[in-house]
């Protein structure tokens, strides 16, 4: 089945996810993300505007080496060439030809006060640049899109424009053009008309792009499906500019499990909820625990009143299986879910926990009453083999004992802060006292910690804290809140993520500290 | 104009949005947000269950004496009899009738494999409960609405038997049977067809009550209207089980301003806005920023490529004017934003830019440098104030003098870590040093400086810290990386958030912490 011919599934979280307030993405997490969206099976992934800011062309460039995609395209997003340029000499089209993007999508407008007022250019001239552009880069050999910006407004004031701007494309080569809901104010029925519209009239491929200002963006999206188009855009967890653009999970989700449309290679939609929430950790924006189908609470039931017939049949009290997301019917009093998954993971991670029900329980309940105190395990595998390997082998695997640690961070006007930590503990049955300075409290104790352990094993050498995120939980309580650190440590082959939580920031990170060089020199020992 | 006749508004706020995971609303905070709902000029307010739980009980006990409804009418909801008995011997029945509440919301199954087993009886029986149950509490006086619970699903599995439940409750004498998507697996075009189904077959008034598990309540709420229901059911901020209730803020928003179909009193949607903040700050729920129509980003702008436009004519880039649901467009100050967007930015704080080009430029250059080295302003109005004023006004708002802070964590095995500070600062002429406590470093420094500043300037003491965010930029140097930090501060009746950048997250949040304090010491001293 090609699924990116006959229908697309566009991502746009890289691009117009990241217009979301307060958003803000290194290249490194969009590599990240990108590699999340390939598993997801999606059929594109806009990376960005190459040429317009260096972040999003150091991406293009470092996406080339490092982002082996499976299945997914990557696209490049920007704008037709300049007013009187020819589409060869501008820059900016010059940078999505050479992004080494298989695929451009490129923004035009479709409105005529737009092309007057923001392109400050003729109706004539906006049609010119269209084409030009697109028979440009077609001739180049890549594949073009049109995205047709403030596409229905546009239709409203002036549809015999509106339709000619699609038409130019098409006919410059263009394989889709996406109608645009770029101020978010439509509603279902009036994008049925539309599309039906534009699909009759034009006989050109139609994509959609809905934002959600109306709370309708994913009905939105699927009123546009059903009246003809091919190609939906939309980002993960809804992230964009506003209220956001369409949740495409939730587009992909109601397509596949409502609709029986199938857009995803078979079996990704599996993946949906680890996938949004593995996305959430990147961009740290906490995930909405209501969100459509991979929301915590999205298939949560108060037991109670309906406990009984859910064990009869769950179906009369959930519109599907959970399963069919990746995401797990929970009872708000019951410790029934989840033991699958447990059981799952310990096979991941080479544990064959089948024949032990007991241990899965014991498992199961720690990760319950640890995620309760603000631990989180889907991004912390090595945090989580920790456990398991203490519940297998009967003790936490060990090799050093902490006695005390101590960290100051001070300045005065003009100078820079400075900190310090002094660590003491006990390794191969010598005592060490190790003070270490850094330029943060968690780089002291990280150098403070990593030279004491490194005299009695030499291996952490090797060892490089890479990746440090915190997250505040319970906010509303402002510093007096609950910390979550989550760490990443390479020893230059692989990397492991590691979770610490506390109210103290600094507590949290050495928890999360000392669980990345424990995992990194039980790897080592075990090899 | 007849709203509670010809269109019902009918909030479950209290009640179906009370099944949220983690919201627990005291009899208090009911009364609170009900006088809300009533200033909002919603036509219903279901209050809870009288007779099911002690609280519903007293809220309709306390709603007799203390709530003065100037619009609105109280909603009792409760179950039909239980089978077997005479619907005036159920002392659940009876808690409804003598609730108060001139009308009474009956949920009743329509489902026939719910009414075997959950209900466990008879097909015949359950028509029974539901005739007598609404019969009786007309006798008593009361008006009658009839939530037909799992209604799309049960219409699906035996069409007739639903549409009887409804024609039975209609007969009985129910005002309005209201549709339920119990489960919330509905897409808008299905909705639609059985609302015209059941319109069109049986005649009774229909109602409809949504939930977000497609992602399309609001859609299939809109749906259901088009369809011929005059009567929705929705919840504030979509609060609710699982992904929640439709949000009966954008339903309203879309009927009014969409539609043209006004549902509420006139002018009552411009408080919209500000009653969905209020009723967040009563449930401590933090309210969500890309919440169609009242969310904080719902009219916020970031590409400064569309500021210059923006100023010739706002309507191109909104799609509607925000006052409308009091609501407010708000320009975002990013590394995207040029010389317009400042200028727009400064006028919206209050600041005439227009004159100045030197200024606009200096500012922007500013903004651009900060940013590059971490800094963010779209989140951080606050900070941006102080930077504006400081170039308007020639030097920065300061309120005293840092001579120097140091922090120490500490911790011993199997104690928690523990945080102390020690601030030495000049005020109004006066040297103070200070040493605080706190259960992290930020919280020890917040309170070591607040105390310091506190003598001079008592009106910090109604000051408080709420919300606190880390931010690791540069991702990929582990530890050693940038650290954004962002800070929230009330003092009571506004907030404001304020930015801070570093290696060091302490001097990061050192730098927020008094941005915080400076900008709510100048608040204080123009006021």
């Amino acid at each position: 089945m090609d699924l990116q011919g006959s229908f697309h599934v566009y991502d746009t979280t890289l691009r117009d996810g990241a217009q979301q307030e307060g958003l803000n993405l290194s290249v490194a997490d969009k590599l990240s993300i990108a590699r999340q969206l390939d598993e997801l099976g999606v059929g594109y992934i806009e990376g960005g505007w190459p040429g317009a800011n260096p972040k999003d062309t150091e991406f293009f460039r470092r996406a080339q080496d490092e982002l082996d995609l499976k299945h997914a395209r990557l696209a490049a997003f920007g704008a037709t060439r300049r007013a009187g340029v020819r589409a060869a000499d501008d820059p900016l089209v010059a940078a999505l030809r050479d992004s080494g993007a298989g695929v451009v999508t490129l923004v035009a407008k479709s409105h005529e006060r737009h092309v007057e007022l923001a392109l400050r250019t003729t109706l004539e001239e906006n049609l010119a640049m269209v084409r030009d552009t697109v028979e440009h880069l077609r001739a180049e050999g890549q594949q073009v899109f049109l995205d047709a910006e403030h596409f229905f407004d546009g239709y409203r004031l002036n549809r015999d424009y509106a339709l000619e701007v699609l038409r130019t494309a098409y006919d410059a080569g263009a394989s889709v053009v996406a109608l645009c809901d770029t101020n978010g104010g439509m509603l279902p029925t009036w994008v049925a008309d539309v599309v039906h519209d534009v699909v009759e009239t034009t006989g050109v491929r139609v994509g959609i792009h809905c934002h959600n200002d109306t709370g309708c963006a994913v009905a939105n999206t699927l009123a546009a499906v059903a009246a003809g188009a091919t190609h939906v855009q939309g980002t993960v967890n809804g992230y964009g500019e506003r209220t956001g653009n369409a949740d495409l999970l939730a587009v992909v989700a109601n397509l596949e499990v409502k609709l029986g449309r199938q857009v995803l290679p078979t079996g990704r939609l599996g993946d949906a909820t680890r996938i949004a929430h593995a996305v959430a950790e990147v961009t740290n924006v906490p995930p909405a625990s209501r969100q459509p189908y991979v929301g915590t609470s999205a298939f949560a039931h108060k037991a109670g009143l309906h406990a009984s017939a859910i064990k009869v049949d769950p179906d009369l009290y959930q519109h599907m299986d959970p399963a069919d997301v990746g995401n797990d019917m929970r009872l708000l009093v019951s410790d029934m879910a989840g033991r699958a998954s447990i059981e799952l993971k310990g096979r991941e991670l080479g544990y064959d926990l089948s024949g032990d029900r007991d241990l899965v329980a014991r498992v199961t309940g720690r990760v319950k009453e640890m995620e309760a105190r603000g631990f989180t395990f889907e991004a912390a595998d090595a945090s989580f083999e920790l456990l398991l390997a203490e519940e297998v082998e009967g003790a936490r695997p060990s090799y050093f004992d902490v006695e005390s640690w101590r960290v100051i961070t001070e300045t005065r006007p003009g100078d820079e802060a400075v900190s310090e930590a002094t660590v003491k503990l006990r390794a191969d049955g010598v005592r060490y006292v190790v003070t270490g300075e850094g330029n943060g409290p968690v780089n002291a104790l990280d150098f403070a910690l990593r030279e004491a352990i490194g005299q009695a094993y030499p291996e952490v050498a090797k060892f490089e804290l890479i990746d440090y995120k915190v997250r505040i939980l319970d906010q509303g309580h402002g510093t007096d809140a609950i910390t979550r650190v989550l760490i990443e440590t390479t020893d230059g082959q692989s990397s492991w993520v590691t979770v610490g939580v506390g109210h103290n920031v600094i507590e949290a990170s050495w928890g999360a500290l000392v669980d990345g060089l424990t995992f990194g020199l039980r790897k080592h020992h075990r090899a």
